[in-house]
């Protein structure tokens, strides 16, 4: 534990995803998958190195890479007791450089930055614990839980002598929930299907697979043309059955008000949640169409900043399903903060996957939830995106339409040495015939 | 007009503000006032060049210079004509590469990047009108100042008819606040005496100076040690007298819980304005302040990430005073957006300033408001803080306590070469023997 941190060495990787038009959305129409990826290194060539990352869609990671370099360089020279004895006053230490809090503060490319360097320290402290990320949060004490959290904006929505209830309420069932988890798994949904630029044949060739293969849940991209949209959700909808969920995901594309217009051409396909209706940032404007398309679901997260926001999403009633996201946030810390906000509010947490390795992280993410803070798996289930898991070492396991639990220490965050090597930008083999991504012809539309 | 862009320009200026500790306030202990300086240049020599930056506080300040790289790859072979033929299409084309929006979307880092382009191509647009920005903004129509914004997210608080009216009403009186301007110039506040690492006789001076000077109304920092407020408070207000304002600020530190508490302790000392009392991300914790300090006025801004969340403040009646900053919102587009927002919701805009070059910046928006928007100077002073104007061609000129309406072409941003030469980081001569700026000794406390 007196070995120090000698290196945060931070890599540029991007997939060149939007050659075949996965994950695109209304939004984002060609993403190239990438990350910011960190590896943290001591001194002590016998200790275990922590892996961390950020997740981006292509131009601009260099931004996220140099932002995690910065802030990774506050963890120099410390020793490893320091690192993990102490991680909640790690995460103020980390976010508490003036200079770069005025970046954000607490948002955006410096808080991307945060969250690749946190994951990465959380991984190393899993790691030295022997232990999967979610069984090694599982058995801190509920105080050392609400130590981990930065309170210092979130006391008016939860304090933590609340959440230290909270947390006492479930301590007596964790062993059991454990027991479960290792069993049985965790659920989740998939959005393999839907992705916006896949033609009807194939969206109605994916959804039959999903369905064949025991999804019961299946999420489709909406927002970019309102007939393409009703005819999408009658074919997914007609595939599904009356029984099975059927989720929809503007990313972001629409107003307040157009959101609920847009909402009602499609509500007769029976929707579970409406995903991002509107622009992340807008708490009000979230409650206003949660209130108005009831009792279909407001979901969002994946681009909500920082718990700050969370918090007023689940004060203000504006959602109905948490999307946490594991990158976006400033990594672990803030995630477990997202936890207790959520549980104190009663909203369910279904955790934003895909891109790059975020199912990987997230499925630790819910696993701790369900074990240690909100203790149910009613209205929960993990995204799941089927690509790019055969680029990371300790990749997810599927069992039907669940998520096995993750049993190798640490956050499963690390990446597979030749895939890095493949997709480094700019000089990896995958890139080196281009120099650049595709190029830069989309416009903001509408 | 058919001339094209060859270049966007961007350099990294620090200036080495935290050896005097001019700029100290309780987040931010030890700023070196930094920017992204934006030069955009076409191909034909007799063209002016657009100048415009973004204000940083040091460390990560390359981010903000790599953003504005980016983003200035966007306006690289558009004609002069496409640039300033539709300046709200150029900002929804700025703004609109879906993978640089991911690192935002319009917030943090990205986003400062933009507002040095999107401020540079105004500059740019005024110098070929032979204008002030303020004047140009004021010779717009009402219809092609709505044409300025993006209204996507907007519509649910104000819709482009309400904007089109409330600037209509105000289009008579135009040209007598023009003569108004000129003649009498624009009111001010000063923030120079009140830093938090002036001591207590430094304090009283400068207060008894600005007093002298003909201020009417000063800020203190306030909110990292409740006594010592007390004490700075009582000092500003026995020089102050009974009559003019005192306003403090808290630059983010306190919860909504604290910071009305925190406020009772000091409300004896009759405060105007009680700013930033907390995340500047918290529109409902903004409301509970204002509803709890009335009829002390709840000001926030400078870190308000864009017109998103300043319309959420209006909604929720959160703000007493808008403090619009010139380079956190995506530039002029943005800051217009905002002004028609305040105007109609009856809020005043006080613009943030001080930093590098904001007072430069944000006169223009403040009269451009007065000609255009508002139509009102009620309750309304421009920030005023005394260091760093020397590094511009074009610095503001004050009277006493008021700006003096700026007479030269375009947006007063450009800095004198020989300042740029200096303070480039981290070659210029300033930083040379230092290699880097102030260690990052400091945390984040609390």
């Amino acid at each position: 534990m007196t070995a120090k941190v000698v290196a945060v060495d931070v890599t540029d990787v991007r997939f060149p995803t939007s050659r075949e038009l996965d994950g695109s959305d209304a939004m984002n129409e060609a993403p190239d998958y990438s990350a910011a990826y960190v590896v943290l290194r001591t001194d002590d060539a016998a200790l275990p190195e922590g892996h961390g990352f950020t997740f981006t869609i292509g131009r601009g990671t260099e931004l996220a890479v140099r932002a995690a370099q910065l802030v990774g360089e506050r963890l120099r020279g410390m020793t490893v007791a320091e690192l993990v004895g102490d991680l909640g006053g790690l995460w103020r230490h980390l976010t508490g450089d003036s200079q770069l809090r005025w970046l954000g503060p607490d948002k955006g490319v410096i808080h991307l930055g945060t969250a690749a360097v946190v994951n990465a320290v959380w991984d190393l402290a899993a790691k030295l614990a022997g232990q999967p990320l979610w069984r090694y949060l599982a058995g801190f004490s509920p105080q050392q839980l609400v130590d981990v959290v930065d309170w210092r904006y979130l006391r008016d929505a939860l304090t933590p002598e609340a959440a230290l209830e909270l947390l006492a309420r479930q301590e007596p069932g964790r062993t059991s929930r454990i027991e479960h988890l290792l069993r049985h798994g965790y659920p989740a949904y998939t959005t393999s299907a839907g992705w916006l630029g896949y033609d009807d044949a194939k969206l109605r060739r994916l959804c039959q697979e999903a369905v064949d293969a025991g999804w019961d849940a299946i999420k489709l991209k909406v927002g970019a043309d309102l007939e393409a949209d009703r005819r999408r959700c009658a074919i997914a909808r007609s595939v599904l059955g009356p029984e099975r969920r059927l989720m929809i995901d503007a990313n972001q594309v629409l107003g307040v008000e157009e959101a609920v217009a847009w909402f009602r051409e499609l509500a007769e396909f029976d929707v579970y949640w409406f995903e991002e209706p509107t622009s992340p940032d807008d708490v009000l404007g979230h409650a206003a169409i949660a209130a108005r398309i009831s009792p279909t679901l407001v979901a969002t997260g994946e681009h909500t900043q920082n718990a700050v926001v969370f918090k007023q999403l689940f004060q203000a009633k504006a959602l109905g399903v948490c999307q946490l996201d594991a990158c976006r946030v400033g990594g672990v810390n803030e995630a477990v903060a997202v936890l207790l906000l959520a549980a104190a509010h009663g909203v369910p947490v279904c955790p934003h996957a895909g891109g790059v390795g975020l199912c990987e992280l997230v499925q630790h993410l819910a696993m701790f939830d369900f074990v240690a803070v909100s203790g149910s798996m009613e209205g929960r289930m993990i995204e799941y995106v089927d690509h790019l898991h055969e680029h990371f070492v300790d990749p997810v396991r599927m069992r039907g339409s669940r998520y096995l639990a993750p049993t190798a220490p640490g956050y499963s965050a690390r990446m597979r040495p030749e895939s890095l090597a493949a997709h480094r930008f700019p000089d990896g083999p995958i890139w080196a015939d281009t120099a650049q991504p595709a190029a830069t012809t989309e416009g903001r539309g509408r």
